[in-house]
């Protein structure tokens, strides 16, 4: 029934709420609340990860972790798959959502292009707390060029 | 999957980042946090009530919308029904989960019964948020005397 949205309402609230009590509108102010949001969706996802069979945490090849990422992890929370996965083969890989569901009630026209990075963070630091917990370390950061689709581009840390 | 995970991490983040940024520990910052929680908790409701199918809109009693939160509403945020409704049939509604979820985690001794109000307060809101979807209007508390049970009071407002 609703369960599938819950997820995204929670979200939504989350969002408001945290924009609602920056402590001033001005860029810093919302940089601070982009990394509360990611901070949150980092532990989510390493709460997630941490609920993954044990099978899953012992990943051959960093490719299987991002794969797992792309198909496992976003069914899990987005209902879908990523829609597609690309890789330079030197670490940073490009993972491409068409229809990114917290995007997707969004107005689309340039001027809330700008409002998309809020929504964008909590993911970011989903993914960087599931690989987290994956034992691989990374940056991840996303971008928007039309709504609603976006690319989350995932930079693994070498130790 | 995780995705019945969720909502339940989600919820812990909320809850701890609420209270990492009350403007003081004291009795009335907690408060207001609890206020912030109900509130997205409420929105959350509607958002949910909305979702439902039309022919749910139009219950006949009010009886009839209190065992539809107990069942179908908390199957789909909580994955389990409530476990006991009791009434005054005079607009007071007993709603008991021996199991709440959302304190299943927490441990089991006296000294933690003071730190339950924070894990209930978006779900009050979240059933008075349904309940005023349904064209219900209602004042919703909870309470606690044995972890992890626990106990919602709806209390109807006639016009």
């Amino acid at each position: 029934m609703a369960d599938a949205a819950l997820f995204e309402f929670l979200h939504t609230e989350m969002v408001a709420e945290l924009w609602a009590r920056a402590p001033n509108p001005s860029p810093g102010g919302q940089k601070m609340s982009l990394s509360v949001l990611e901070g949150m969706g980092f532990r989510v996802g390493q709460a997630l990860g941490e609920r993954l069979p044990r099978e899953t945490l012992a990943f051959r090849e960093e490719l299987d972790a991002l794969k797992f990422l792309c198909k496992d992890v976003w069914t899990a929370v987005y209902q879908k798959q990523m829609d597609g996965l690309r890789t330079n083969h030197q670490g940073t890989y490009i993972l491409q959502d068409n229809d990114f569901p917290l995007l997707v009630r969004m107005a689309a026209g340039p001027q809330y292009l700008e409002e998309a990075p809020k929504f964008l963070a909590f993911t970011c630091g989903l993914l960087r707390g599931t690989l987290s917990t994956l034992g691989i370390k990374s940056l991840v950061t996303a971008s928007v060029t039309t709504l609603p689709a976006c690319k989350f581009q995932v930079v693994i840390q070498r130790a």
